[in-house]
């Protein structure tokens, strides 16, 4: 926890957090919770419409299943001491194969590295908007780590 | 998504998630719910002491109130396609600054390069006992991913 670089002012931190949320390749943490208040996590691709975090899963997994009805995912990305974490609303589901996934799933496979159409099990993208953004590297970027609240950017 | 390393067998996966258990100066993601179904996520950093993962925080803190309710969390260790993941049940906690709380503050202040009690604030350890261990690397090692059931190695 020694702290290592001066602490970012928010607008910085805004830019490196969108250029985290845009990175090609990268997998996230996921975190859900089931309606019992069993907490679930897993690493999973990504990718990043603009406005919304897309994940790829089965629509039977643990995960799929938790933010159906939770309607929510904190998401953590990056290297512990570089962290972006997103709470993210669920803001829609598409069938991988359907035809109105097309758009999405070409963003995906391109960002991700990886398409899900190609899995012979099923998928579903899972669309989450996020509501919160929060973002710090040591410990001094503690205060102001808050840079989204109720989906608005605050610096 | 793409596949770079052969899958590794059981034993050497056992191996090197001691290995990450044991790493110093690293954060472990820790992913707890409420008990409304909530689920929450921060990087937090960690000791092991040969049997259990141990992690120092705010008593008042949100990961504190949601494993001391559910007696659980779900720790995410390693970079996202090196990945340990731990269920940990609750086997205590210790106040930080308490007389009995001193050879684990110890081990902690060693392997977290921090040490809680010099803090201000008041912090507590958690000692979380693993239930089930998995680890994976890419796709090609989510086949015996499972290393650890009701906190006995299978491998």
């Amino acid at each position: 926890m020694a702290t290592r670089a001066p602490a970012r002012a928010g607008p910085e931190r805004r830019i490196d957090a969108l250029a985290t949320l845009r990175a090609s390749g990268a997998d996230v943490w996921v975190a859900t919770a089931s309606p019992a208040g069993v907490a679930h996590l897993i690493p999973l691709s990504y990718a990043w419409d603009g406005a919304r975090v897309v994940l790829a899963m089965p629509p039977d997994s643990v995960t799929a299943r938790n933010i159906t009805s939770s309607g929510r995912a904190r998401l953590g990305f990056g290297p512990t001491r570089d962290v972006v974490v997103v709470d993210g609303q669920l803001d829609g589901t598409l069938d991988a194969d359907a035809t109105a996934a097309d758009s999405v799933a070409q963003l995906y496979a391109d960002q991700a590295d990886w398409d899900p159409r190609q899995e012979t099990v099923d998928y579903v993208f899972v669309l989450l908007r996020p509501e919160r953004i929060l973002a710090w590297r040591e410990s001094n970027e503690l205060p102001g780590k808050l840079l989204m609240r109720d989906g608005e950017w605050i610096v």
